[in-house]
């Protein structure tokens, strides 16, 4: 591509390295940018090197926070009897969007996966371990884990390990989503969810 | 949404600010970031300041440039009897991509609508009949402007602006887009392109 100006050119091409951008998409951003207010930008980029620069990870849940200790993890009113263990900060703000949940969270950073070169070790799982230990108010320990091969097998293994933990073991509900039509709902997901029927109205 | 921090409810505030990029995918850049070792996001912050304070506008043809006369411009090999006017940064990317020009340019920085409320004043149009008069070389005028209502209006206007000046005024073929077969190419331009039918061959 011929560009105008190489200060175009380099923002081009530090923009489309990020996902899914590619350097057609970056040069409409870089025009809008342009076309914009100086302050537009350099709010854009001071809001960039704040975020990557100032946050960090909760020590206890390892989701990204502001401080040492996460407003989640620090806050009185969060039922410390439950700990939700999730894959990453997306699953975080999806539970708590729902406004279904008030215990604290766990997030592992990722699943076990051999082919992508993801072993247990490698995910935040001996540090749930040890706070399972560390905390005698927990009662129970919720996999909220993808429902996947990986997502299951990373399941199975926390549930081994915890196994000398004397705390509960669930795991989200599976079965038919809301809203959808049985008809069009995958076949492994209707068996069991008629394997797994509850009573009518609980 | 519920944020885990707010330098990342920020940074995706700002992102989203951005043409096409909503809430979600701003996250995810977001999260990609953080991912990423920290220099990652300081170069492209820095490239995006750079981008916005460094670069200017060229005093002859208006396009996007580094220095007071881009470097299209500057180049002593480029044919100085053509200019081509084109609405923005993008149509010369687009044309220089082509490798078919040799000649200048001329960003008008838009077209006229009545409807946006974009007068030819808005436009860089009364600096071209000056650039035009000031440049006795000048033999050509190539209006490479969207064939559509506004793009009409106003390659019909500058063809008025510039009768009194010594030039030649052309504009782009329209016709049926190489490699697109005929049943497929809309009426409109079907018909234009048998009423300005060519010699076979040339």
């Amino acid at each position: 591509m011929h560009y105008p100006s190489k200060l175009v050119e380099e923002a081009v091409n530090e923009i489309s390295k990020l996902p899914s951008i590619g350097k057609k998409t970056a040069l409409r951003l870089v025009l809008h940018l342009l076309k914009q207010e100086e302050k537009f930008t350099l709010s854009l980029a001071e809001a960039l090197i704040k975020l990557r620069t100032d946050t960090t990870y909760c020590l206890a849940c390892h989701n990204i926070s502001d401080t040492s200790i996460c407003h989640i993890c620090a806050n009185p009113q969060r039922d410390r009897s439950l700990i939700c263990v999730v894959e990453d900060t997306p699953d975080v703000i999806a539970i708590e969007n729902t406004n279904q949940y008030n215990g604290l969270y766990h997030i592992l950073g990722g699943v076990i996966s051999p082919i992508e070169g993801i072993s247990p070790s490698e995910l935040n799982i001996d540090s749930l371990i040890e706070r399972v230990s560390q905390a005698p108010d927990t009662k129970e320990i919720i996999l909220a884990i993808s429902a996947t091969m990986e997502g299951d097998t990373t399941s199975f293994y926390i549930t081994k390990r915890l196994h000398s933990a004397n705390v509960k073991v669930t795991a989200l509900a599976r079965g038919v989503p809301v809203g959808s039509e049985l008809e069009y709902t995958d076949e492994v997901t209707l068996g069991r969810s008629i394997l797994s029927r509850i009573k009518y109205g609980g």
